[in-house]
């Protein structure tokens, strides 16, 4: 591999995607993607006595089923990078233990997916290893839980808020494949703008998105007509809209070819999610089901996928700190 | 890079570690250790309204002073990796949102120091960046409450409890330089024996400290001589002693050039720590205070470096779940 520009990695020998799996909770299988995903809870719960427990079964259940859909044996899985939005990444901690691959934690907010994404093919085209799995969980319970208020209060949510989605997604990257490739990593900086409102994350991470956004248009000399479709993770429906506003003020016109994995994964008018998915799950459901299918069918043969976190915690927010946005990218090809 | 035996990742042109940094608070600057470290809090608020903006402040000052020792410009620095204790890692993505250079969030709870020296370290190796900075934090006080208990309310802490390091340590690693160099890196599998009282870390961690070793020996063909020094990061006194039983266990006799930054950090005697340090800050700042200060004056020659990891939250302790711990080793070489 080699850096290119200012911050983007480009693979010489590209990992392939060997493999993905979803799983996603009831309210994820009644929207517009539902087809696209592997498996549905029955409820919120799982069969498990707690929300930490049932989103730490779900993300073990797709990781698992990610690698037996690759049909590579669990000991030739070299290592793991996973994550999730509970205090001490604890859903993929306790999912990952009886694994036996070596686990190395990651913490991107809502950005982790991509952020393992991209790990994991620095260590595959650097010969660390031949198959690592990523993996990242959100549970809306959980998250409301530890994020906002307790879901037994029946708070009001601003229509500027986001629905956590409850589901995982999971990823197998080998070194030999026929593709879809990981062909470039453009991790991000980290970019606050003074936004406070925990309930409009949307407007807290766009900026972070445009900052990654424009450099990787820089460092690999592409504009956003060489993709076919370009993602953000979870900018919801007020983030997406500021993106697109942002990016033309930067020159670039995104509006034709540039979608939200919070947008895409709920129906606006009858699922009443307000400003669209987000969490960890929402990209890593979304990529996992609906765009590697989409990649597998060639329909689209190029695509950008951009997570966005929110690097805050609701102390911080209680002790009046703005919310710090981040954004990872990677370019995707068949 | 290669991948040896197991999990083992052997390096090609080893990144040299080019400088480090280490600021501390006041008890461990009364530590047997002071004259090791850069700088001492003048107390654990250091100017600030919260024990978790002084520990972002710790880390984001560390972080800043190793780039300046290393007389490295800061935008000649590809990427960052860094982690911390509180949720959501915020005294990491706090203390370099201001730093402009591209941040890869990490989570291995106390071990997340050698995580991040082991990935930069793959960056570099595989030529991904050029010089990468790595950090981690925690606080006593911020930890103690988020953790276990407010300090008001003066709690009496068993003897097999252990205390959290205030204070960062943080490594610029480059891909040229004259040494130490990191050669080797084995991240470690989840191992979980089934502790649950979050008062002795130390034994929850101990096996999880015994399977990297064991897997570090099978995959290098190496022994325990073959180091000057074998260093785990927070296993403290409890835990120290039974990774030395369990080594014996296995055939391994370590006792003569093994011990713990935990250990090292306080005076057993005099501090009235219990059970020794602990913290992402134990292996952080014994590493790159005094452990690095031994490497550069050939007081050591070879070190093998197993940071410890504790992958719960108080959520899971209070669901009556157990402790999975973890370990990730590199070794270093002159």
């Amino acid at each position: 591999m080699e850096k290119i520009g200012k911050h983007t990695i480009k693979f010489m020998t590209p990992p392939t995607i060997t493999s993905t799996a979803s799983i996603v909770g009831p309210k994820e299988m009644e929207g517009p993607l539902s087809s696209y995903f592997d498996k549905c809870l029955e409820d919120e719960f799982w069969g498990e006595k707690s929300w930490e427990k049932a989103e730490s079964k779900i993300l073990k259940e797709t990781a698992y089923m990610a690698i037996k859909k690759s049909n590579i044996s669990i000991s030739n899985i070299d290592f793991c990078f996973a994550g999730d939005l509970l205090n001490q990444c604890i859903s993929s901690s306790f999912a990952l233990r009886d694994s036996n691959i070596p686990f190395i934690g990651i913490f991107g907010a809502c950005s982790t997916f991509v952020e393992g994404l991209g790990l994991a093919s620095v260590f595959i085209d650097g010969g660390a290893g031949k198959n690592i799995l990523c993996t990242a969980s959100s549970h809306f319970c959980s998250a409301e839980k530890q994020f906002r208020f307790p879901l037994e209060l029946g708070n009001q949510r601003p229509q500027s808020s986001q629905w956590t989605v409850t589901g995982a997604g999971a990823a197998l990257l080998s070194s030999s494949g026929n593709g879809p490739f990981v062909t470039h990593f453009t991790p991000g900086r980290i970019v606050d703008m003074g936004i406070k409102d925990a309930n409009n994350m949307g407007a807290a991470m766009a900026p972070a998105a445009l900052d990654t956004l424009l450099t990787h248009f820089e460092d690999t000399g592409r504009n956003p007509s060489y993709y076919d479709a370009i993602i953000t993770g979870d900018l919801g429906h007020v983030g997406k809209e500021i993106l697109i506003e942002l990016s033309q003020s930067k020159g670039f016109n995104i509006k034709s070819n540039y979608n939200d994995c919070g947008v895409l994964i709920f129906d606006k008018e009858k699922q009443d999610t307000h400003a669209g998915g987000s969490g960890c799950a929402c990209c890593g459901t979304v990529f996992s089901g609906y765009l590697f299918n989409m990649l597998q069918n060639k329909k689209y043969k190029k695509i950008l996928l951009i997570a966005t976190g929110a690097l805050m915690n609701s102390t911080s927010t209680q002790q009046g700190e703005s919310i710090p946005g981040i954004a990872h990218a990677v370019s995707i090809e068949c």
